[in-house]
């Protein structure tokens, strides 16, 4: 038996005890005639004590041969410490330690195994196991457990059943993002792995599954972005006979039990606004609404003069910087220059001054007197003591990028306070989005999503106006889960991909065993799918997901530390070339 | 709102309330005047009414046109059911509708959607969501859920941590059943999907997390045998600072936990077999121990005569078939052809009756005389009314060999009770197992498993004997869980792997981060793993795993419903190809 009890347990009640323990050396204080080891595990950290007087000669020469991260067991009495530490659950007791084993002895770590280390993010990806020993990393991949288990006991009590969906599944039309698994068996032939269990989850509520949900991996084959994996995890849900309020109403208490459970915070009722709402008012489908700085639209106080740049505008936007008048006019300048970083994109920035006397001070006062101005702080909501911003140019185009400054001055002024929690759902998304490089429609998505009730004809005169009942859960400018209503008959789905520019040929190859399923009987149906990763980050107060994963994989998709992926050996490659039946040019 | 209650609610309580239903047509009786359906969803089925005296002509010719598997929706009022139905939950009430709406047709299943369909196994893997929907698979499915969950739960308050581990990882040399995923950021090189997270969770011990679990799935790119799939799913278990004896505790428990919560049946104390114990007595690593037959070895009270066969033979082993002396002539010679078959591959068969009146007559009456016969039946435990059944040659082909008719016996006498449960240990597996096709040793459970302490050294001298502190769980006849104590320290393990006969590159490139690993102060440790498809049809009484897999492939490893694996296109495949840097001869 290698311990008695763990690293985190002993109190003074146990003092007298005789006890065994295990664990990692975290440090020792070595004075000579007296020498601490602070033992560590999972669980927690406790003192051991050994000194002249009351241990051997041999044991006092074992324990100064100890090094840092040495695994150790000791057997020992539980005494009191004289000089008590309030700062640990085990600070009132240490260790007289009477048999010291060493189990393992440990090499110098690359870097310090503290709360705060030395070591740079890649090496410590390197070194992943040495990571996950520090409390930051450890306690985040705790808490990760934490908020799935959460997860898993509320949606079994409201009558949800885990299904397992397939990993080795077909590839889909937007084949380009797919990871495809060569099958051996199968000459030729390929697996892909799922990018969500989408089409399988349909499947289960025309089998009349009725609430279905499953934590799962996904998996995405493309270039990276900051703080993306290309395996990544999803609470995946789904349920039938239900509208559109049935599963919003659902997934709120799903959210709100988590709020409440992992984070003690009560929230009462979720916020709703449309998509267009969002855009208008955020210049974003995920606003972060912990904070106001909403837009204020300026064509009407700002297109009457002869500013030519306002004038052929599509859009003139502004909004009001909380205390921003006290910005130095450098200050600003590098606002400007911000907003013009290729990232942003703007072509300018226009600023307004509003004094605490109630005046006005603009970068364009030779076009707009006072009463203009008082109009744009009226619009952006500006109190006196504020700074205006004001952008312009092509809606689809400005709102993003007043959204990006919004955001980044939010992050500034520290109204985006990590521990405050700001959920919302996002409604009424459309169901196409155009897209400038295939100039074709997608959709916004997938092709499952139903249009609204009645707009089906909609699609054939303004694709771009219909609406569909799909949704976000957005918090703290971030979306956490999406979803929508399905087409559940063959009809509209065949409709569908066919507005999405498929032929009837390409659909049924693709989507055929679904459309078929339809036939039979598929109930109405929708669902929602939480991204994990980012749920439990936003939970634990982080922006980074990577340190709730873990082993994650770096922004070029590779795991440096078992270096992965790999070339594979020239035979395994011949013969994987063989059975693929792949032809070189 | 599409239901105010679902079908398997409504009771004599409801009587008289409004209600609002959702479901499936399961049955329509039409009497003319009088019309019931049977609607049907996850939770039950309710009666619904129509008739002509309190429904409207309208309203009746709607009923009239429903087929089988309509989805409909119905508000009604609950009334109480003429004549009552005792088999069913809702069988005192029915509903009288006042309005039905269609909310979508079905076409005619290929099979009926009933407990004893007449559709073939093929059929319902092609229409696996209309399976779903009859009663013995939906029930699998929750079953499944509700198994997967009590192991959450339990491991959970144990203290165990479920961790996510990758499923994009490093191709191993055993590469030929790793499926491999080529990357297309990372040109030529490829991932490879987890036979098993075994490294990653011994990593998560060397990171300090003490204890692991997660259910996970599991690949396998390899010929299937019958009922197996190539993704699988495992409970994946590992523990730090601990002997075997705290793993067979702990996991112990958690069966006892599976076995109470889900079956309602208490096991004190499981029993505990060596491998060794366990060939000579069944001739079989995972005994089916719910009856006896236990083998006698007749070596010695046969092999004194003049009979060849058994003089020649290494072993000569035999079992006593209960009430086995009713046999006919033909029926033994039926059983002798049995053994014959080349799956089983016995040369012959050897019998003796017991009579009821204490005298033998067997096939060999020349050779062995009634004394003789009376020591075989001392031996193999045989009463009057027995039959000895007795088969010889090497040991290693023998003991499999009664072992198959053994457990066919049992399967025929009724001996194999599946809601009977007899889990035991088999524990001191040897460390290695001789290959004859490659005429090497091979890791028995895999090449992280640590020599029982001071058996290293045999290593050289006779590697076949060497045990391992490696178990594994046995339900049944079958292998629901095997793990071991694993090695934890870079000298040792680098030697493992060149008694394997890896070269110390080979090593290095493929294992060389958990060697890195075990340098920074690995703990003890060791694990397990359950097979969660095997253990929960077990659990469920049957013999099956496809059944508790909601979208399973077949032998081939083929998706028959979504046609998968397939063929990718000309463009994809050429993409691919070059990115993947493969040539073809």
């Amino acid at each position: 038996m290698y311990r008695s009890h763990n690293c985190g347990e002993l109190r003074a009640s146990h003092i007298d005890n005789e006890v065994t323990l295990s664990g990692w050396v975290q440090k020792v204080r070595d004075k000579g005639f007296m020498l601490w080891v602070d033992l560590r595990d999972r669980y927690g950290i406790t003192q051991l004590v050994f000194d002249d007087e009351r241990s051997s000669k041999a044991l006092m020469e074992q324990a100064q041969s100890l090094g840092r991260e040495y695994v150790i067991q000791v057997k020992g009495t539980v005494i009191e410490r004289a000089s008590k530490n309030a700062n640990i659950p085990t600070g009132d007791i240490e260790i007289l330690v009477s048999e010291l084993t060493i189990l393992n002895s440990a090499i110098l770590p690359p870097f310090t195994i503290e709360d705060n280390t030395d070591g740079g993010e890649e090496l410590r990806m390197k070194y992943r196991y040495l990571d996950i020993r520090r409390n930051p990393v450890k306690n985040s991949l705790i808490f990760r457990a934490k908020v799935a288990q959460e997860v898993r006991n509320y949606l079994s009590n409201e009558g949800f059943i885990e299904v397992e969906t397939p990993y080795l599944i077909k590839s889909t039309p937007e084949g380009a993002r797919d990871f495809v698994v060569p099958s051996r068996m199968n000459e030729g032939q390929f697996y892909a792995l799922p990018q969500s269990p989408q089409t399988f989850k349909q499947l289960l509520m025309v089998g009349g599954m009725d609430k279905y949900f499953q934590i799962v991996k996904c998996f995405r084959d493309e270039d990276l972005r900051a703080d993306r994996q290309p395996e990544f995890t999803q609470i995946d849900c789904e349920m039938a006979f239900v509208e559109q309020e049935d599963i919003l109403n659902a997934f709120e208490g799903l959210t709100r039990h988590l709020l409440k459970e992992i984070n003690g915070i009560d929230i009462e009722k979720f916020p709703r606004m449309t998509y267009d709402d969002a855009m208008r008012t955020y210049g974003n489908d995920k606003p972060d609404i912990r904070f106001g700085m909403e837009f204020g639209e300026l064509n009407d106080v700002s297109q009457h003069k002869d500013f030519g740049v306002f004038n052929s505008a599509e859009l003139v936007i502004g909004i009001a910087v909380p205390g921003g008048n006290t910005y130095t006019r450098k200050e600003i300048d590098q606002l400007i220059d911000w907003v013009k970083r290729p990232q942003i994109g703007a072509l300018g920035m226009i600023y307004a001054r509003y004094n605490e006397d109630g005046t006005f001070k603009s970068s364009v006062d030779k076009f707009y007197d006072q009463e203009d101005l008082a109009k744009w702080a009226e619009l952006t909501g500006a109190k006196p003591g504020d700074l205006i911003c004001v952008l312009s140019g092509d809606a689809h185009k400005v709102r993003p990028q007043l959204s990006a400054l919004r955001m980044e001055l939010a992050t500034r002024l520290g109204l985006r306070n990590p521990k405050e929690f700001a959920p919302l759902w996002v409604v009424d998304f459309p169901l196409l989005e155009w897209d400038e490089d295939t100039e074709r429609y997608h959709a916004m998505h997938h092709p499952f999503t139903a249009p609204k009730p009645g707009q089906l004809e909609l699609l054939k005169t303004d694709p771009g106006a219909v609406k569909a009942n799909a949704y976000d859960l957005v918090m703290n400018g971030n979306e956490i889960g999406g979803g929508s209503i399905r087409i559940h008959d063959k009809k509209t789905q065949a409709l569908m991909f066919d507005y999405l520019g498929f032929t009837p040929e390409e659909a049924n190859a693709q989507f055929g065993f679904l459309m078929d399923a339809f036939q039979y009987g598929a109930p109405p149906h929708g669902g929602l799918a939480f991204g994990l990763d980012r749920l439990v980050a936003i939970l634990g107060g982080q922006e980074t997901i990577r340190d709730f994963i873990a082993f994650p994989k770096n922004n070029s998709g590779r795991d440096v530390m078992i270096d992965a992926p790999a070339p594979i050996d020239e035979k395994q490659l011949e013969e994987l070339s063989l059975k693929l039946n792949l032809k070189s040019k």
